[in-house]
């Protein structure tokens, strides 16, 4: 079944399943880890720009989408067939080492082939092709795909899942899930039904069926961008003008200073404020606060860490005012952190009330574990397709990759080999480097630049793809197989930019 | 290439890529529709039903699932890979007319042989491997993707898309895009800059950055339940008990009353009533209402229609009052009612501002045509999928089979057929088929029931797998293929029921 073709940007990619003898053994792959070869053995060795970015190709082909559909947020126009592990190509034939990662969404590489061979099985044919209302008539192996699946990976005492279809949608449903869960606590348990009262404004969007109930979020915080998530998004103004909003609380997220080593004192006083807040809050706020939801890095509003210490006091003053813990791991989740879920570096004593996943995952959802999270009545937490079985199978098989070449590990070792390079450079350029943060969390690793849009626009000339966040950081989200010789490459790039 | 194996419930399902030999011509199957012959050789010829329902294979796999996923809204667990055409098959060999198609969201049948194809080809293998981040870096061949597949279909007058993955965040970006078309409007235009003020007070949810602007809604209408469409819904208190809402208007829909040729001008004079109050909402309500959003038929709440009359005078008040007309048409959309568009059937003289879909198309999105209804600035609009270009591929081989096969117009016939044996029925069983409507709508046809709810269980006894909504309504939603043999054992099995 196997073959290659050989692509228009001049490397072989792998077009079909792949044949047994095409995949390395775990052992090979271990090792060639361990020895910083390849993962992926038709990936380039190095980026190649041929053309500017965008290229000729590429403006052609994105005047012809803007025809139909906005552009004016594109990067540029992929080629998705040319595109291998750590490296994206274009249509000009340029081709980029991949450090943002569609935001931060490819987890174990371009066309990698486990994930070729998965989008290719039977179970996923009959799943593209045949979509259920996962609530009504779901497949008769969805339990096994659970629990082979996103439920191998739950976050520690959290067993159950609600599946959605991406970041914005995980976060609603887990806050209605906290809303409903409120409620019930308030009206005295899951058994006392509705008032008449309750039931009829309910229809009106009016008190008491509808109360004016909250979610707390802190600033600079990024939870999505429908309406109820974006209301908890605190990071920029253009994700929220013009759009009405509840009003909800926000408390405010510790500014560290760095080097943290130097800035301790300072920075434990920082947090120690902005637990007082939050609780202040959590008991004060005209509306109730039924739940807060967090990023363990806040990541869109500009890499903005805190220390396990904050979070286990959130998580005590959570417990002692009755309020649900919601843990963001949207961006955060799936291992590059150097931990599968990022919170689990926290060392918590309870786990979170919920967890939220997408982007690495390719679906999304919220695990759970109290069962007074399920709703008092069914249908109460349901929609049409409550979530979508393919991804599922495909967050099943990133899962298997993850395992078999112990990339959450992996992560964490390349992790430390990028971020001291990276101090290296800071020492060197500390202009250009301000603020590097991200120790010890993998390579989720970001610093602040002066001229950040412009590092961003020369990291493409230079053939590496970044993202940016907040105002002025740099984000680092390499893919899982992000290697050591790899890090070599942005290094070097980096500071080929920084001298320029 | 093409095989097919013998199922465990005894027919045969088609399972690989199927060789060109295996597909019928167009010719052939638009002669096959017209004499009444199966789209699907390998579809069985009646419904088979060995067991209780749920019987013990289905109870035992419900009890598994239960333990990490709410099992409560189950109706039974399917065996999509014995699944074929109209026919679904459960885990204990029953096999059922399915006439509900995952909540009216199955167009072309259980494994169809198109779709099966089209889910295997090499485009979708990359599309699935690869998820883009749509907004940043689509695929090289996305322009082509949406031209030759849902724009090929766009409504009369719109040709953009905004794509999206569910009903809920189609409609809720379509919200968006009013409230930012209505600010820039009362702001002078597009060139005019946000104040100091709105930037500031966006950023704590509050006026003027964040307005309490509002999208009207009608009685009874479903348009999703993530937060800004929840506030929209007005069909159960189930679905919005215990979540905030937005403060926002619900007009009147019409209550019409059936058979419609008696009541002509008591319905008449209902429909102007509401489209007064209408009017007056939109005029005098609190909240400044933006846009409209309204379903040609209200589906989730209860298969209630109006005449075009009154979509024409809606059209009307919006055009006059300078609000934008969203048609929700994820339940309508796409053949079930033998228009591609269920607004088709009201000839507009100008097109709605925004359509959205979902369901039947198997992505989501809102069609538009105004290019002022693209914000003014990128990233205003935005989100890290936008969408799913493997879906937005489904969707386009839909569109094709729905093309080869002339579906729309089979749908109309079709529907005519049912309907006229449903006429029948009311005439024999006046008491047990109240309210009969949808005449001329396709197969998207529904009546009143004294015990609906018990039709439903009895009908999965006799064979048949139907949907309610509202309070009393059994809704018939069978996919585009289904044909008059399967109307035949439909309306037998319906009479086995209110005989038994």
């Amino acid at each position: 079944m196997a073959s290659v073709f050989r692509s228009a940007t001049g490397f072989r990619a792998l077009r079909t399943l792949p044949s047994a003898r095409s995949f390395a053994t775990t052992r090979q792959l271990r090792a060639s880890a361990a020895a910083d070869k390849p993962f992926f053995r038709n990936e380039p060795a190095k980026p190649h720009v041929k053309t500017a970015i965008p290229g000729p190709k590429n403006q052609q082909a994105a005047a012809e989408l803007d025809e139909v559909f906005d552009v004016r947020s594109l990067n540029m126009l992929a080629n998705y067939e040319a595109s291998v592990g750590n490296y994206i190509a274009d249509l000009d034939g340029n081709i980029l080492l991949d450090v943002y990662a569609q935001i931060a969404s490819i987890p174990v590489g371009y066309n990698n082939p486990a994930l070729l061979a998965a989008v290719q099985s039977p179970e996923m044919v009959t799943a593209l092709a045949n979509r259920p209302a996962l609530g009504n008539f779901p497949s008769h192996d969805w339990a096994s795909v659970l629990k082979t699946g996103m439920l191998k990976v739950a976050p520690k005492g959290l067993d159950q899942v609600f599946t959605a279809l991406a970041g914005s949608d995980a976060n609603e449903t887990a806050y209605k899930a906290a809303f409903m869960y409120h409620r019930q606590f308030v009206r005295g348990g899951p058994n006392i039904e509705f008032t008449e009262e309750e039931l009829s404004s309910s229809m009106l969007n009016k008190a008491p069926g509808c109360p004016p109930l909250s979610i707390m979020s802190f600033k600079s915080g990024f939870h999505g961008r429908l309406f109820g998530s974006l209301s908890t998004t605190r990071s920029k103004p253009i994700h929220k003008l013009d759009i009405p909003a509840f009003d909800w609380p926000q408390a405010p997220f510790p500014s560290l200073k760095y080097p943290l080593e130097e800035f301790a004192v300072e920075n434990a006083q920082e947090e120690q404020r902005c637990l007082a807040e939050a609780e202040r809050l959590i008991k004060e706020f005209h509306n109730p606060v039924a739940a807060i939801v967090i990023e363990p890095i806040q990541s869109e509003g500009g890499d903005n860490h805190a220390s396990p210490a904050f979070f286990q006091g959130l998580r005590e003053i959570t417990k002692r005012n009755n309020v649900l813990m919601i843990v963001d791991e949207v961006q955060t989740g799936v291992g590059a952190t150097g931990k599968f879920w990022a919170h689990d570096h926290w060392n918590l004593q309870t786990p979170p009330d919920m967890v939220t996943f997408s982007k690495k995952a390719q679906t999304a959802g919220y695990y759970y574990g109290n069962p007074l999270l399920r709703p008092n009545k069914p249908y109460r937490q349901f929609n049409t397709w409550m979530g979508d079985p393919a991804r599922a199978l495909i967050f099943r098989a990133i899962i298997q990759e993850i395992e078999r070449l112990d990339l959450v590990n992996h992560t964490a070792a390349t992790g430390e080999y990028l971020y001291a390079g990276l101090e290296r450079l800071a020492q060197q350029y500390p202009a250009e480097f301000q603020n590097l943060r991200g120790k010890g969390q993998g390579t989720f690793i970001a610093w602040d630049s002066p001229q950040r849009d412009a590092v961003l626009r020369k990291a493409k000339t230079v053939g590496v793809n970044i993202g940016g966040s907040g105002q002025r950081a740099v984000r680092l989200r390499p893919m899982l197989i992000f290697q050591k010789h790899h890090a070599d490459i942005l290094l070097e790039s980096l500071e080929k930019i920084v001298k320029s």
